[in-house]
């Protein structure tokens, strides 16, 4: 381990608020020199950066559930890392760690709020940004809360084989439902059907997202979960069942929109089917989420869960590695490795 | 009392499914002798009818929440009447009722199924159309059961001067809750906060809608009543708090649209706000109405409870009476007087 004083920071800014899809030249590129820890505080090289479609609504101005990253500010983004320095009891060095690390290659905390150590033994570390980390939180929560599905319903779910869908589909079909995915291109709809064990999943780019549920989904909708707005959203509610929960989780189809945002013309379909559209934040269910893990990393030790990840190198591809979420062209959880462990 | 062969039944059948808003022409004016009432039958004399934005909806074709109404057919209504030939005991003659007697002077019905006796000593007739009928049911449940309000929250509902904004609006009073009405007009505005005692009451044809929610609202929206949709709707999502309630119960400012329907292009503040749009339709708390109308008729004879009509004379002159449903012209629940009682 080297000492602090002769490692560089190396970070990436926000440079500029987006118009459409964030560019290059959004970003600035700076360096730092990486501070000692204060007492009680501790430094965390980065390892992992999960890149995530929620990014880009924090690179808007305007009220969110979050504020917005400021200017200037080094981008947010949650990550895995190791304790290389330490003045904290609980984090020695060495200590594996989740925590908002940002994009830059290590930060210094002078608290372990919102620091959460990790065991490598249950899954490698990749997996603490997907399955067992904010993902999977959110989809298991998300479904299981907002949706509460019941054995036998219908669960449908888009960016099926992004990182949220996952883990929604998987934990649907252990509680007993049919589940339908929503994914663009045949290699990401077998991926689903055949390792993640959905029963279908509609390719929305080779064909009619309206005729694949009214094939897959023959007695209807009962819990939809929505990670992509926009038209997919639109078709899903002309074949909603009376009572169907709809979980709006984002928006991904929406969130490069130089023109306003499409709003769900068939919103009526709520009303004619009683049905209900409501929205997550899964920071609301932190104090839950050792539930969610325990039984996430049961399953996957019984071998009834399985997770994917698409890992791309190195801090400098930021820019381009965060597009892929857009273009669609990530296969699985989107993770930024920054350096080895 | 007239013999039952001497009578002749003036009906309005829908003729053509509307573009647009309803023509003349989109309906037939009828007429067909009435029959005596089979065993355990009765006829009933049709006295008001209920003029409703919902009637809109039942002239298209497709599926909605109950079968369109057929080409030919009597328009289907609520309204109130009287039982003028029966040979059912528990309806005899001179038996005020509610039922679906649609647009026509007379119905003979076979059963008792569907119709209720009211009782005029508890509220003239009209009343068992608005506060007593369907839109007092609908306002009750679906801000009660739907929207949740606890005391101290700000409940806004559009149409507010309407037949189920007016029920929202005092119910959500009652209830201990700030309630600010959205309604076209000064006069109307002025009715629903003097005579209703809503708290304000935004007019949307006055001014910024928005405006009035940051003036009105200042804590922000826990409940939103939706009667009417498109660039409301869309409004209020920005004011939203963290967990409201937004009641879907119509859209009448999308019904006669000959483009598609204008989705809430804000719905994502569901997303940030953790709130939930959920849609009502009446019919599911039928085994419940009587619980409504006691609280209803008590607070209506304790003095804390009012509402208003606007009453239009004449069968004939029903096409152009529902209209006044889409321009706003109606000054309260807008009922169709067919005969007198």
């Amino acid at each position: 381990m080297s000492a602090l004083t002769e490692l560089t920071n190396h970070q990436v800014r926000l440079a500029a608020r987006p118009v459409g899809l964030p560019k290059r030249s959004d970003w600035n590129f700076t360096t730092e020199p990486v501070r000692e820890p204060v007492e009680s505080g501790f430094v965390v090289k980065t390892l992992m950066l999960s890149l995530d479609p929620a990014m880009r609504g924090w690179m808007n101005e305007g009220k969110s559930y979050i504020p917005p990253v400021a200017l200037g500010e080094v981008m947010r983004a949650g990550g895995v890392g190791q304790v290389i320095a330490s003045r904290h009891a609980s984090f020695p060095v060495g200590t594996y760690v989740s925590a908002g690390l940002g994009v830059q290659e290590y930060r210094a905390f002078d608290s372990g709020k919102g620091v959460t150590a990790i065991d490598l033994s249950v899954a490698p570390l990749e997996k603490w940004l997907n399955a067992l980390g904010m993902p999977g939180m959110t989809g298991y929560f998300g479904l299981l809360d907002v949706g509460q599905p019941k054995p036998g319903e219908t669960v449908v779910v888009s960016g099926a084989s992004g990182a949220v869908g996952q883990t929604v589909g998987q934990v649907a079909k252990l509680k007993g439902c049919r589940v339908v995915g929503i994914a663009g291109g045949q290699a990401k709809c077998d991926f689903v059907v055949r390792e993640l064990g959905f029963d279908a999943c509609i390719d929305y780019r080779a064909g009619d997202v309206r005729d694949g549920l009214k094939k897959y989904c023959p007695t209807g909708v009962d819990v939809y979960f929505d990670n992509v707005g926009g038209e997919i959203l639109d078709t899903v509610l002309t074949r909603i069942n009376r009572g169907a929960r709809i979980i709006i989780c984002g928006a991904i189809s929406q969130y490069n929109n130089t023109t306003p945002v499409k709003g769900p013309a068939n919103y009526l379909s709520l009303l004619v089917n009683r049905a209900r559209m409501e929205g997550i934040v899964v920071f609301d269910y932190a104090d839950r989420y050792p539930v969610a893990l325990k039984d996430i990393a049961q399953w996957m030790a019984e071998g009834k869960f399985t997770s994917r990840e698409d890992i791309v190198e190195g801090l400098e591809t930021f820019p381009e590695a965060l597009l892929k979420l857009f273009s669609g062209e990530n296969f699985g959880k989107l993770v930024l490795r920054v350096a080895g462990n």
